[in-house]
């Protein structure tokens, strides 16, 4: 099975546990049978991998995701990178012409394309791998899985089929509905439309061809900036007559909020927190070393990370993004290629970060015009350069830098690096930052 | 006018703006007019100074909060410091020798106790001073303040008076009553015991004499830790036929609780925080340079400090106690004689704190035997000594000490002094520390 997974959007909805470089699907929110935390994407992954353990997984993204996903799914699995946010379609185009141009997948191979958020089970991805062989037997250009609906829900698209057998035509779609036009549509057997389709890749392409003047893969993602936002319903499916729909009835849950993601939690509380008995229907989710007691609170969600703390009534944390657009702060926490980085102190005129390094990796060599810089490593070893001087450092060992010096650490042992770095200037941002070859 | 204010108990009610070492009446909630904050014993400090610029306030308090009454009130503030707690009739009594043998006062003079933490205003304090008057007049032994009680409250003691004039004759006191009794009480001129009295030193001194065997302040200061745990009510109160009451009828509210707390501050929010328009009746006190966002949350509080974040609805926020109990924390936060710390980042075997020297302070000559430290100044500058070597340090300096090493950073200028200190080794605790001369 082919599966493109659409990973995109920027995780304002589910503040502050992610941030403009830290997205939803890369919380580890998810408690797997062994007791550890796994994130959306890495949950998906595993799904994905255990109905179908060949299956070829590529994942649509925008280069600031790729660090994360190596670092959540290893480097096995195939990145289609957006030079830059141009919607659905071109997003759907490129990977497409990911697959068949660099994966060498066949032109008449199918695909699923899929977000990466839902919460779903083993049944979903079943059902993935009959929506891909329908897409084989090519009856219909575009097919469609089709959520059977739990409730008149007015936050999705509705499908409305022909009739009500497993597979059938499409009849017509139709936009977020009133409660009462939902009601409606769901006696008419209609479907929720989740964004979940499978397609040849040689019909996409061509409608792809048809739209964009590319030759392939490379000069798609070339001229990826000039392309125009545009999205595969508006591109595609409005325009195509042969639709068929499968219908769906097993687990989906639409994890976009708060309200929804705290449903799919196994349990109320990840991270360090007191509840009393009379909290009622509360949801913790702290991610940092900080104790957190809850007392008399019902229906709310809090979550605790170094951006920031929100306590939110369930229903109303879906309403979060204009409060989360006023907050003006640096990122305080990213997932890297090489490791991680926290923000444990701000001052004015200094910045105090401790910077963990994964075995076997280092920094970019690099240097900053406006800020000197200390470190302080704090568990681990490896080699630090500084202006071409190398030196192997251990716990204990302190480097000072001052601004204009090059300098990375590298970390060449088998355990964690760690480092506390402080950071002293004026006018310190991330975007003081010249890069050089070592 | 002599004031004795008892600054007591831990601050776990309070929790996470107080802790074991810094209690309630230091943290800085109430606005003043030129937009500044101040504490609870500030605002009480200025409230009787602007009723007579000549009282002389004493504190009645343990070693742990010196640093935090210096800081916050000077040094002219008198202190009776409890080596270690024996409940009100010993902290009284070695108050009132204090005053006699340390500051000078006759004997003969009165003198007014009271808690440091109810919220009160200018009318509280010209009653205090006419129960000064009272003292003096020596009418009575007890001079007692008694609150006109404005609800049947369950959470006071009662004193019965004999009849409802101004200043009457106790007759009875009575123990927390259930609501019914109280209304009972309070239709026959009951009032609420505040713990607000005066008395002439030399009466208080001989009951002091008649239960424990002391000389002088200095004796009973050295004999503190043998005395027995016993409450003034239960010492001298409960055995005394002398006592007078005074009505009180002005603003008066206890702030040992979050809930009573909130209702005397100013505003709804201290510190960086939003709400949307779906919050109603909700506090937030951020003590953190971290975002708060609440949406949809009603009558509740949200406390937020390095030691950990409180959500609790207001009228539980009463019950916290035994849950700050069940947390195991280092303190991270303090205010010392010299400045301030704050713990910003813990790791098993190492510890990064934000230290921030006041101007002309210093810390104590010390070492540690179990862990090595870095300095490095972000802030201003001053001297550091490391055995017995001093130097002068500024902005981007880093000191290093190895275990074993004494050291000290002196703040011989007139603006702060700051330095990240990171603490590396095994067992990592404020235990582990030796002072020396230098």
């Amino acid at each position: 099975m082919n599966v493109i997974l659409l990973s995109g959007g920027s995780g304002q909805r589910l503040w502050p546990l992610s941030n403009d470089i830290r997205s939803k699907q890369f919380i580890k929110i998810f408690k797997k049978e062994n007791g550890e935390y796994e994130s959306m994407v890495q949950r998906v992954y595993r799904q994905i991998k255990a109905i179908d353990p060949n299956a070829n997984v590529t994942i649509a993204t925008s280069k600031t995701q790729v660090s994360a996903i190596n670092n959540q799914l290893g480097t096995d699995v195939g990145i289609s990178i957006e030079p830059c946010r141009r919607d659905t379609f071109p997003a759907i185009a490129l990977a497409s012409a990911y697959l068949v141009d660099v994966q060498g997948v066949d032109i008449n191979d199918p695909v699923v394309v899929c977000p990466v958020d839902p919460y779903v089970d083993e049944e979903y991805f079943k059902a993935l791998n009959k929506l891909f062989e329908l897409a084989a037997e090519g009856k219909a250009n575009l097919n469609l899985m089709g959520i059977d609906p739990t409730y008149p829900s007015e936050k999705y698209g509705y499908i409305i089929p022909e009739d009500k057998a497993d597979v059938s035509k499409v009849v017509a779609f139709k936009e977020k509905p009133d409660v009462e036009t939902a009601k409606d549509y769901i006696s008419k057997g209609a479907l929720w439309n989740g964004g979940i389709f499978a397609y040849k890749l040689s019909y996409l392409l061509d409608k792809a061809h048809e739209l964009i003047d590319f030759t392939d893969y490379k000069d798609l993602f070339n001229k990826y900036e000039t392309l125009t936002k545009i999205s595969f319903d508006y591109a595609v499916v409005e325009k195509e007559d042969s639709i068929n729909v499968m219908r769906f009835g097993g687990l989906w849950k639409d994890l976009g909020t708060w309200n929804t993601l705290t449903e799919a939690m196994e349990e109320n509380v990840i991270g360090e927190a007191l509840l009393n008995e009379n909290c009622d229907d509360v949801h913790i989710i702290n991610d940092m070393n900080l104790p957190v007691i809850a007392m008399g609170i019902k229906n709310a969600v809090i979550a605790v990370s170094p951006e920031g703390i929100l306590v939110s009534d369930k229903e109303q944390s879906s309403y979060i993004k204009p409060f989360v657009e006023k907050i003006e702060q640096p990122i305080m926490f990213a997932e890297k290629s090489w490791g991680s980085y926290r923000v444990i102190d701000v001052e004015k005129d200094s910045m105090t970060i401790k910077v963990t390094l994964n075995p076997g990796h280092s920094m970019n060599y690099h240097s900053h015009e406006r800020r000197d810089e200390v470190w302080t490593v704090v568990r681990g070893s490896g080699r630090t350069v500084v202006d071409g001087f190398e030196r192997s450092v251990h716990v204990g060992d302190i480097i000072a830098m001052k601004a204009g010096e090059k300098h990375t650490v590298v970390n060449n042992s088998d355990t964690e690096l760690q480092l506390i770095e402080i950071q002293m200037g004026t006018d310190i941002t991330v975007e003081d930052k010249q890069k050089f070859d070592l």
